[in-house]
């Protein structure tokens, strides 16, 4: 997406010195700073830290990793992926994009492997946007019925960041927003701010900036009050992994918002690449993440660095759950890129069959 | 309460020079600092900067407040109270509390309307004290009776800072709780941040540490995943005012909390003294702050002192409401100073009864 001018996807190959490039997000909204991943290690760490996160584009990042490590000689493969797959355990894409780039691989060696897995990895970039812009298409209609329906603009309510930097570009949740505002759609959307890392403030809103959407941020605890005053015509959000029954992991606190939707009768709608879907299990792992994110926040001093400040007492423990679940019965409907269907057992199977 | 082997209020009145002591909410958790309210003025701002916060206590200040005005000279009191009742529209103690003291006064003037409004504003701190206590008496039933049904500590969730800095002393909905900690019931709290302004974290979780009660600060977005999972035995939340028909409001995401308690059958209590009942109108005014709260945050820095870092991009507005409603029909009971009532129109009404 657009970024002052210039077109940027969240992830892309260098030609010209054989790297991978990104984003660090862990610097935004306050930086754009472009980062270079030369070896394995800078892999698992810029997704162990989060300078890239969102579960597409975790899935990209490890297949380039998985490539980075055949450019260094690691030959311990299975090692590797174990290491990948452990740096962030809650989003099944990780484990799909690694599975595929290895199955791709097979019993090649040598620079034949290496050719193979950045061709996967570059296979799935390119998936990934043709993925997310689908979502788009099928997710603008219901934005385009909202708006025939009402005067001003659509309010669109979204949680933590499903926009192009979750993605390798375009985004998820945000694909038909994005989509919509092309389209010439009169939108607002409310952004919460999503605590504890604050991926809404700083991702998904540094995101509309740059588009120009009109957005607002919120707390996290906001969005109920929004829905109860009819000020939320629609929700939309990602997913780390929606199980064969139509239950939808996604960012804590999720859970909450879609129990408001539920109880206001706001339309509570999850978008979901097929590569997050997990078509086998039903229990889902659930990140628990460094309790310094709850005691401590980072942001912009007035000096103009990135600093963090202590938010609670010496003595307090804190807890960081990274993820909630949400029953399919509070959602809508899941936007894929093969069409909307229920968050059922039978609206995930009418997937499966269009794609094994 | 104990602070550091000493007993404090959140409120009092220093015979010696004749003026109002308060703890300055604003620097905790980090400093605990005592400061002097001398004139009117300086207690409007108290209110309004938030260096005392909850319905109870700011009913006790804005009375002291009269007092102070009296004291000064001034004599348009009418404009003195609409002046104080602006500082913070939620509430409705503040309205109750000013209403008190301009009745006692009455017709009084010179140095026995000082006296009487001293003296009524001494009066509504002590009974502020026997209300908190008793609400901590009926409150301390239901946790006696849950941890008589399990094994291990009774887990309480609490939104925002309903304990004893938020009244005159031992707290509303923390009233329990410290009762229950007294007769040695083992106990754990969750401590919802509350963001925007981290009353939880900073407030509500100082309070506990003070006490050597054990607790985890944990995201807002959190507390729908602890019910789910069996983690949470009870809610227990304050309220900003309660109407006749039995709607709570309360801290900006307690009805997020109240849906999530109730899809997953958790007790949800609202300890209410009676002072916060609007016996009237079932409109709330509902507060917006300054969006500041939203794009900076407040914190210790590295250098042991109190910093502000902005967490949005430049260009992104905010919107920061201070109060949502959680309907009647979401709430188990009210715990009163009179005892433990449905959230409807006849609980309510019962109450009125025994009052007026």
């Amino acid at each position: 997406m657009n970024v002052d001018g210039e077109h940027f996807r969240s992830i892309w190959f260098d030609e010209s010195d054989q790297s991978v490039r990104i984003i660090d997000q862990t610097r935004l909204p306050h930086f754009f700073e472009i980062i270079e991943l030369s070896t394995f290690q800078e892999t698992c760490h810029a997704i162990h830290s989060m300078q890239v996160r969102g579960a597409p584009l975790i899935g990209a990042t490890a297949a380039f990793g998985i490539y980075l490590a055949l450019q260094e000689g690691i030959t311990e493969l299975d090692d590797a992926a174990r290491q990948l797959i452990a740096t962030r355990p809650t989003a099944v894409n990780l484990q799909w994009a690694i599975s595929r780039v290895m199955t791709a691989i097979g019993n090649a060696s040598g620079d034949a492997a290496q050719d193979i897995a950045l061709a996967t990895a570059q296979s799935i970039c390119e998936e990934d946007v043709s993925n997310c812009t689908a979502i788009g298409e099928h997710g603008v209609v219901l934005i385009r019925e909202l708006a025939g329906n009402k005067q001003g603009p659509v309010n669109i309510l979204t949680h933590c960041n499903a926009g192009w930097l979750a993605t390798v570009d375009r985004g998820t949740a945000l694909a038909p927003v994005y989509r919509a505002w092309e389209e010439g759609i009169e939108l607002h959307v409310w952004v919460d701010e999503t605590r504890p890392r604050n991926q809404g403030s700083s991702l998904t809103a540094w995101e509309l900036v740059k588009q120009g959407i009109p957005h607002t941020v919120i707390s996290d605890n906001t969005g109920g009050h929004l829905m109860q005053t009819q000020q939320v015509d629609i929700c939309l959000v990602g997913s780390d992994r929606t199980t064969f029954r139509g239950n939808v992991c996604n960012k804590i606190g999720t859970y909450l918002k879609a129990l408001a939707a539920h109880d206001n009768e706001v339309p509570f709608y999850v978008a979901v690449p097929l590569s997050s879907i997990d078509w086998d299990a039903d229990n889902i792992p659930i990140e628990e993440r460094d309790n310094e994110e709850i005691t401590r926040i980072r942001g912009l001093n007035d000096q103009g660095e990135l600093d963090s400040v202590r938010l609670t007492p010496e003595g307090s423990a804190a807890l960081n759950i990274g993820f909630d679940i949400t029953p399919g019965k509070l959602v809508s409907g899941l936007i894929t890129e093969k069409g909307i269907v229920a968050a059922t057992e039978e609206g995930i199977a009418s997937l499966r069959e269009t794609t094994k």
